[in-house]
């Protein structure tokens, strides 16, 4: 991580599955347009509910990304 | 969310085999006697160890339900 | 845990498969020289990337261990 | 404030005119259900957005109740 | 802890002796209607001044208490 | 919510008028060029002062936009 | 802001007609004493209720002042 | 509290006695140069050990008092 | 404390009797095995509960102890 | 800063010599493609080590760029 | 520290030069009015930007003065 | 930082030059006794003052050693 400049942004991602899974999905879609993800943080963890049940979980992220020269 | 009033609720699921499934636990029961739960958001995730294995996650949720008129 | 004094030390397990198993790592080995943890909290999650994939997750812990007599 | 024991209760009113009109909607609709609400303090404000223009804020407020004997 | 799903509640108590008693007062009069009531926590401290001496303090809690089933 | 990845991005507007006020004009230059902001959350209200007058409120909100695809 | 030195004030002002006008006459009186304020943060707002209706909202601020030579 | 605006202080207090006779300390003396304390809230709670015995208690409070007119 | 290098160790102490015994006991004990400490900071306040009545407090510091050379 | 919308971005620089330095770096490096920065927050500070020594910092900050009309 | 009463004051100052000058131009300024400082905390860490090049560094802190008799 | 667990040990260091050097010194010392320190994070910075200079700073760091098989 030394010689580098690095930007964190912040991105929200879901699933039906787990909260793992949110986390997962968010990264591989920030993948195609972000290059250079290196780490990520997880900011918060909440989910959508119907009759009891968790209809999908949604994980904030902070990811850090190197900025290239 | 835009015409109604909620309320939130603070509860603490737990479970022996995954922090997620401490949340379902908790949000299962507590849609027996509290009607309209729409999501919750996770405010802290511990457990419970004995010889170095947990014996079961506690995590405790914000639950938001609905005030019916 | 009435009649004890406690101890809280913070430890970071990782793992490649989810964040439930970097606490477990951690806790087991840290059970090999630390006796008596009782309980732990999640204080971080965090995680390494590449290409869009999750390398192995961070999780920062404090752990609860009794002082002996 | 001396002699009596609080509860305090999370709610979240909202109101497409403006933050504070959405804590007033929270207070009237809780007034009819819970009775003795003395105080309250803002947590959270947020809203949805359409088109870059606000459809409706969301205050969430901790509001104090006396527990009558 | 295990088996069993928690409510948090938050509550206010007051006492013109000191903090420790606030908190024994809320207890004692929530024990009434909440039955369950298995740990607390200190939220805020806080007190009234009259003359540069404490009319009473007024110490608030988190509540754990036991759903039955 | 369910099906999309998000990302928050943090903007400060101001107005002379109010608070609320400042949050819309954050929300309506940023849409000229960020599409698809569905949500904000308030996160600092500032300001400037003159003679005990406040000049312009300065109000910092995360608001929260659909990544396409 | 560069050349001077800045002391920030904490103070709460109280309105019955909205949260803004809290936060003015707040820095409406301070002003009589307190010279060179020059911004303020919102740091908590409250109020007091009565019948489910604020009777007057209770905004507190830090303020900044420049410490003259 | 309604027609006035109030000014917090912070305050530290020590005693050898308790973390309340803490608080008092500060407040009696405080209440020799500034008027009209009305209220006070704990911001810390920490003290000086010798030999595993504390000798004193030292508590930080922020003390809200009324400008006069 | 000039000229020391400190490191801070976290304690749980309980007391049935009071808040500040707590933390009187988890730095007497501490004092056993862990040598120079000087100062310390109430990090938490928690209890057990019976009946409406405080089984015992728990109390978490931070306790700062000088490493000798 | 008054009739302009800002938007604020989260930046890691890291230098070998000091933590000022490492938030030089970052600005640096920013301002070859993000225009009209006028103002950072530190938000952390981290460094990497080896036999005790400081590799290199890494500090992180908010900078607040003007969005152009 | 222990007999005393101490007062905590906030600061804001500036060095083109460095974090750590702008806290010794705010306690050197301080100093010339408040008497008794004996300590400070550092609570924010910002500065202006013009072309990517610090203009000064703008640091608040909390001192704490003792309160003479 | 893979196949590790970590622990993090809280540090307080000193210097009369600079809040870098009070980091330096609290790293070199531990490591004469704290194997395998990869890492630290700024917690607080601190200093103690006379007649309106700084005497030393205090930074109290979390520093991250590699627990060996």
């Amino acid at each position: 991580m030394s010689e580098h400049v690095y930007k964190q942004v912040e991105l929200t991602g879901s699933s039906p599955q787990s909260s793992d899974e949110a986390v997962r999905i968010a990264l591989a879609k920030a993948a195609k347009t972000l290059h250079n993800i290196h780490w990520f943080e997880v900011v918060e963890t909440r989910g959508h509910v119907e009759d009891g049940k968790i209809l999908h979980w949604q994980v904030t992220i902070k990811a850090g990304l190197r900025i290239d020269d």
